[in-house]
């Protein structure tokens, strides 16, 4: 850490933060500039105490960490991409890889007929995981919340019957085993990626995760989300970037796309693009779906419904069953340009 | 709920607009303005399903909501202010009445004498309420987590000792119910604000409930998160201000105290105001509760330690023993400008 | 407009405000519904005065317009995509044609021989236009403003020397004419995205204008601003987004790529996308590019320095020659595969 | 400067970084860590070019400033409060001393007879200054641009007429004279905030500066922007708070009242806070003035007008000439309690 001192300090109050930065077990180095004294605090950072506290010592003008807090999910810690195999009978699905997967499905599970004929039909069009929410985190106590357990039945189904993989979104601690019972990913929400409780709760099922990127939630915070899942002895972890808040309005969240690289810099766990939440409108989801794919994401997944006006939930953003399957067929030229499959 | 029609749209496509609101049970009504066709949908939007999946119909330009969403939390709901009695001992410590109650103490419990020293010194200067985390949520899983359920013993220790109420935060639903056995008002922090089960579990033990507002929370989300309290049969809420997360980086996070008059015009439910954690530095937390009395918080929730340098968690937004009785001194003049005691 | 009545307020309450929208120039037409009695007014939003006035009314909720507020950008007024031609002796190159042009150079124009070795090296690279910036907008009055005219006679002369169109920044409306005598674009930067004085000033030179979006503008501002450059009898303005500020701190801004698809669906006028700036980081800069081209961007707006560590302004955010041409070379695929040149 | 190199650079790789801190006039200091190395570079650093291009060297894994990039605005180069005079006939009004200041009027002058209205009554209530607006800087080239000269003239009457300061906008470098031959105080507006060149030619005048907080800049930001006036040769500079674009939409904008406290901690210039900007709304102008007063701001800016609902440019946050009065009669035992006049 490098520890700043204000201007024109006593010997006292600089011998004072000395004192503390060896009491917990950094060794102070100090750099006299010209308009300030600066000291670096060697040791690891990430097993010793932070000095952020000495930020609040009147003769301390900022504290600066040099090092970064994520230790598993960093890319220094795993040289090569990781990818992560889920086996559905006798197919493996592997994300991470060098084919771009697409989880397609409902927003919320409705009913048998909507989930298993939009099951058939992106199946048909190149989908390999399904998604569909059996509970629901929702804004109001009023809405929709998922049709729980049952929900859960219909997806297992699904999968009998089309061979996809499951994701389904894990909200609460006491449901872990249940969840992990019937899907083959845990989704772990935008609004509980901080819920560090449930994603330890997810972690220890041993299913994968796919962890949302929080609605204001920096890239580091996120890494040490991430990190949460690994050192539970997890390390089937997938990013998920569906959208951040800002101050527009015009799309439900803005998609931060650079997340793909900076994932694929700072961290070896593959990165996967939620086009529907990021714009929460589905005339932009096509466009999303290209430039995600282009910048090298190892997986999509899109909110598909057979008729998104009557839509239990979030309409506004689903494709439709053709529309989907035109989007797979007009994603194909940028897949290869990408050199994936 | 308001639904505009693009220009130029068939007939037919503007029919099936306004068979598609009869059929969610709204009366339709049509406005032909000179650039766009608008149909008005009348019926109750609290227990009708939501029309703005219409939205995602390609002859329909926006839908846009006329009602709040609301019920229970609503100054409409109950005209005068809520108040919630604590009792300890023979005491009764009410929130929302007309003394101004300041809840003080560590950010985490960290032992049992920097507890009580805490515990005595805030109460002697004014203090009412007692706050100490026992559970902890951090951002990185190699940080200190709080001392568990030893944390809420000394808690009960400290209560039993000054008479100060008991405030801590609930960060697990499978706490809740040991949490609730010790503490008189349970906090749900930032990170959980949409964390609805928890919610929901905090609601049913029948305490009170302080509801933080998430990093990046809309009014009308927080007000909808506290709505999840009441609609599980728990009238005993207060809404805390802890600030939002924006793109200034000088403070950490930006305390928003505009939430004191809105919060008092939406709601009859009272509102706390914590500086500590919206400033992130100590030095600001004297003016802004200043600025919070002033503007007609209901009580402060005030970071206080012995030894801020010395912290476990966030040392820095910490304020001493004696800066605490000083601020209280400085606060009388303000409390009493505003009516309150 | 809608204008949104409270519940239970008199009928004298209500007649004032069907009284003062007649008096604005529409016609009211009332819906009583459930819980709210609603007023549409009937007229043309943007030839009328705004009603927004009446949101000051006690016995009104709230105030929604349904028109869009923009009307020569907007792509109802111009069903076709607009181009721009630039003629540099006699070829001519297209902005917002099959051709995704490349505009790239260094961030200042810092000298003859920075400036000369850079044109014909992204020349030679693929690159069309040729940007530097002579006047320089800096956060600090310390930092180094830019060469001025001097610097606008290298770019001339660069483009004597490489037939590349200039595209350079105005940032004083004292400066139009003089820059505008120089440039064959003029670039309005972030900062003054909503300078509406310099706005008018650059479309009054009849030259090509770039308008950057600002750091904190919603898409309509956006649109609006360039509303300034059509309303002033300049037909050619492109706009360019950049980045927008968000609380993330890993990027110094968040590029937006959402904004191709919604200026192109929103809008005639071509859409450019500035990695360099978005990103603030060289190194994020060739993922950016491929999702922009994937996504329909027109032109690209690259940094490009021959020593970009010791690069007078903005080095971390620009590449270098051979970074830039193996950058146009991965490009090729992705530009083939969304069918443009 | 702090220099952070990344793990298992070479030796070759790590001496470059030496040699160009050295080449660009610091002294390198190594500081060898146990995860990284460390390089202190020592020399002023608003003398020095900057280091932070060193941050796109492959080598270097993240650049830090020690140093403020502020001088002539910082609280270090004067310890105590700067104050402005501003003489009208015989009296002066002191901003920054101990009488909280107020200035107040209509949004736009609109007409002789709405301006002397405003300006008796503001008058009568206890306001010094008078603001209104001749030049408007609008979102929309088809709103109402404000009265020009005209409005300057109807200004000046009514300085003459009530002895009453006034302050209005400079919105072009090419009105500088002539506004300020009317002003008393020139106010940058928020979407100026950045523009360098209007900063320096209102400098120029030499009449008192009033600067808005731009709609997304940062403390630091703010300080240099404020920077270029006092470098300008001119000292009567004080900066105004009005709101930062948030991801919030209950208000226009979000309040950041923080700035009061830390504005007096970093500079000595007055802080200036404008609720009416800041909430967009006239309900909360009143609780956000008290809060204002409390944590210590030197004057207030509140738009008034005889009647909001008929205002030609943001009536939903004028406040009326009875409210008015009625908050400045509600507003005295705050600023008592503060210890001002």
């Amino acid at each position: 850490m490098i520890v700043v001192l204000k201007p024109n300090i006593s010997k006292k109050d600089e011998m004072a933060v000395l004192k503390e930065i060896k009491k917990l077990g950094y060794k102070p180095h100090v750099m006299r500039g010209v308009e300030r004294t600066v000291v670096g605090a060697i040791g690891d950072e990430r097993t010793h105490s932070t000095l952020e506290t000495l930020a609040a010592w009147p003769q301390v003008e900022s504290v600066m960490p040099v090092q970064k807090r994520f230790k598993l999910v960093s890319r220094e810690a795993h040289k090569g991409n990781s990818t992560i195999s889920i086996k559905v009978g006798s197919n493996t699905i592997v994300v991470g890889g060098k084919k771009v997967q697409v989880m397609a499905g409902p927003c919320s599970v409705e009913s048998e007929k909507q989930l298993l004929t939009t099951a058939h039909s992106v199946k048909a069009a190149g989908a390999t995981i399904l998604r569909g929410g059996a509970f629901k985190p929702r804004t109001s106590p009023y809405e929709f919340q998922g049709l729980g357990e049952k929900g859960l039945k219909m997806l297992a189904k699904a999968r009998k019957e089309t061979g996809l993989a499951i994701i389904t979104e894990l909200l609460s601690e006491e449901h872990a085993e249940m969840v992990a019972g019937y899907a083959d990913i845990l989704q772990i929400g935008a609004r509980n990626a901080q819920n560090f409780q449930l994603l330890i709760a997810a972690a220890k099922t041993g299913k994968p995760v796919l962890l949302k990127r929080g609605l204001s939630m920096k890239i580091e915070e996120w890494l040490l989300a991430g990190e949460y899942i690994l050192a539970n002895e997890n390390s089937n972890l997938m990013f998920c970037e569906r959208g951040i808040r800002t101050f527009e309005t015009y799309t439900r969240n803005t998609l931060d796309l650079s997340t793909v690289p900076i994932i694929k810099k700072e961290s070896h766990c593959p990165i996967v693009i939620d086009p529907s939440q990021g714009a929460g409108r589905s005339d932009l989801v096509v466009a999303m779906c290209k430039g995600a794919v282009a910048m090298g994401a190892d997986a999509l997944l899109i909110e598909v419904h057979p008729n998104p006006a009557e839509a239990w939930s979030d309409g506004a953003q689903q494709v439709t069953l053709e529309g989907f399957a035109k989007l797979m067929e007009e994603l194909k030229p940028f897949i290869a340009a990408a050199g994936r499959e």
